[in-house]
């Protein structure tokens, strides 16, 4: 394992409901913070990447390079919006690490933003499907909490998987959130509460689902060179993987298994020489509760069908000692979707600085894993505490 | 010079009112012949970049990567959109330039795709505002024909440029587009025609503005080796250059001078070690025909204010060789604005090829220009012949 690309700096606004601001002013306070953060000269930054999902249809506004990096004083940059769904700033961080590592940049600024609240939940429902093909399952009807009710019902019909260990993941994220002050939701919930919320899509129920969320993080990736010159490298990027996976259920043999989150991980494990036994923090796209548990198996904590009981029991009866979400997944700190990759790297690298709220013991590998649509663009990303 | 980077292969759709395509169909139309033409194997290509702009505010798709990947057959491959609005597909072949130059890939697939038309005409206006920052001047009320009304009137004030003479770029542009069997406007206009369409933003009017087009193109760009593997090279990248300019006009010193495509201009020139002189054929961003004048200027073609006297004369009575939009441009080959830029490459390589239906005699050296925004995100190519 040896990591070319650094993380150098990173920043985050608070996730939540932030009425008040718009896209430009999310991204810039996030940004600023990550390069003040990184004491890297920001003359030293040649491109800027803005990951953002639906800021046209839910805002109005594209064009958010060139603004986000005129509002930072950059000039005569590389400033571009990178977009994958909900995987939009954890796909720019992959193509950012490509550059770094083949040495073709010595420093990018990637900032993922968003703001999905203030509008009515009908227009943010419909901004969603966008990550679905409207050419074929869009005209459907299909929903992103309709996918993962599927996803649910299929799991508990395979394995037996309980709502009851379902709930758990939610229980457990929130007690999480309660610790993390960037969180969205900052109490715990009982699990009867997560069991009899209302309805949603069946069997999901309200609090299975990540809320609406405004917010913005950034990173300041580096070559070694240029981390060495401004600072200590404290956290490397030893695997970063981005692919595509099905982007409609009739692609998938098997919605429980999703393929592109398989392969993005064997990759990432290959990559970087880490097996999943190896991992101490997880940062994965728990969007719906049901996904937590999916995800889990498919990066390998856990083989299929025991996502749910390891959920539900203590952590120590597990076989793995990964803790997962401990900045209480897109669950609790919220989902502003072009954000959530990056606030994801930004939760592990302060693990791996040993300054995280929730502080996991020891922890030196961390893995974030982020999916945009149907696991249709996914990122997983090993990063490595390197002081 | 030396060109590190191919253009392998090249596909378009036809450019204009598409009535019961969607971006998926028209982006795979476009790549698949740039792959067949490309001779490239499809297992080669490990990014698919979709150049976008305003899909989601349009036809309410996002996802494009992953989507347009999947229907293509391609499998655990880097795909995202990019987006840099009108400027979203040159910016893409930036990117990919940046990672097969280093040596970071082999070969990129860029696609860029847009549809405009089928909504009503405010939906577009208020579409095409999403590239004016919305936190200061998009609440103004400010559009791009309005912009580009601004940057007229001025032109003509500070140096003498008359109606005339602006309307002689959509003459020219019109009589190329008529040979041009992709272009949306296939037939010529008169001066009077122009002079006597109705006004828009005064003094803009109606034949002086790009229409609303649907259309993609595609680009297969590789490394030498492959490209030396799968065929013999015809046409090279000598310089890609993307660079941020002003993002709000009261960023402007002087509207009528665009920093953004002097300074992308002056980089690719030092780049590739080719002056304006040496330029046979260029595609610039005529979204409006002022457009073309100024930015004829800003290139190095003509001096500021020349650019008006230029454009009415007979090209041999000019000092540069170049020929500017035989492709008919935007004014009347269309402008789709995610696909505009591989569209001018397209064009370009044509030319090189001296497969052309307007081909420039000879035609050695081409550089393409497209502008995002008020010039707020700028790109300049130049490509060269090779055989």
């Amino acid at each position: 394992m040896s990591s070319k690309v650094h993380v150098a700096g990173v920043g985050s606004t608070k996730f939540g409901v932030l009425p008040g601001r718009n896209l430009q002013s999310l991204a810039v306070e996030a940004a600023r913070a990550a390069l003040a953060d990184s004491k890297i000269p920001p003359d030293k930054i040649r491109c800027v990447f803005v990951g953002n999902f639906v800021g046209g249809i839910m805002t109005g506004q594209e064009l958010l390079g060139p603004i986000v990096a005129a509002d930072l004083g950059l000039k005569n940059v590389a400033a571009i919006k990178i977009e994958a769904a909900c995987a939009s700033s954890s796909a720019a961080v992959n193509i950012a690490h490509r550059l770094i590592s083949a040495g073709a940049e010595e420093a990018v600024l990637v900032v993922g933003v968003e703001r999905l609240t203030g509008a009515p939940r009908d227009a943010l429902t419909t901004a969603m499907t966008a990550a679905i093909d409207q050419g074929t399952e869009g005209g459907a009807g299909l929903t992103f909490p309709g996918f993962w009710g599927m996803v649910m019902a299929r799991h508990m019909h395979l394995y037996g998987t309980t709502r009851e260990q379902v709930a758990a993941v939610t229980v457990k994220n929130r007690r999480f959130g309660a610790g993390n002050p960037l969180a969205q939701f900052q109490k715990p919930v009982e699990l009867e509460a997560v069991m009899n919320s209302p309805a949603v899509c069946d069997p999901i129920r309200r609090f299975d689902c990540c809320p609406a969320t405004d917010g913005a993080a950034a990173l300041v990736l580096t070559g070694e060179a240029l981390a060495r010159q401004f600072g200590s490298p404290s956290v490397g990027i030893a695997a970063s993987v981005l692919v595509n996976g099905p982007v409609r259920i009739t692609d998938y043999a098997d919605i429980t298994t999703h393929d592109g989150t398989v392969q993005a991980a064997q990759r990432a494990y290959a990559i970087s020489g880490v097996s999943p036994e190896d991992i101490d923090v997880a940062e994965l796209h728990d969007c719906f509760s049901v996904a937590e548990i999916v995800d889990s198996e498919d990066l390998g904590f856990f083989a299929k069908g025991e996502g749910g009981p390891a959920v539900a029991q203590a952590p120590s009866a597990r076989n793995t000692k990964v803790t997962i979400n401990p900045s209480g997944g897109l669950l609790s700190k919220g989902h502003p979707t072009g954000a959530t990759g990056c606030g994801q790297i930004y939760e592990v690298v302060m693990q791996m600085r040993g300054r995280h709220p929730n502080q996991v013991a020891n922890a030196r590998l961390g893995l974030t894993h982020n999916g945009g649509g149907t696991a249709a663009a996914v990122t997983v990303h090993i990063l490595e505490a390197l002081s």
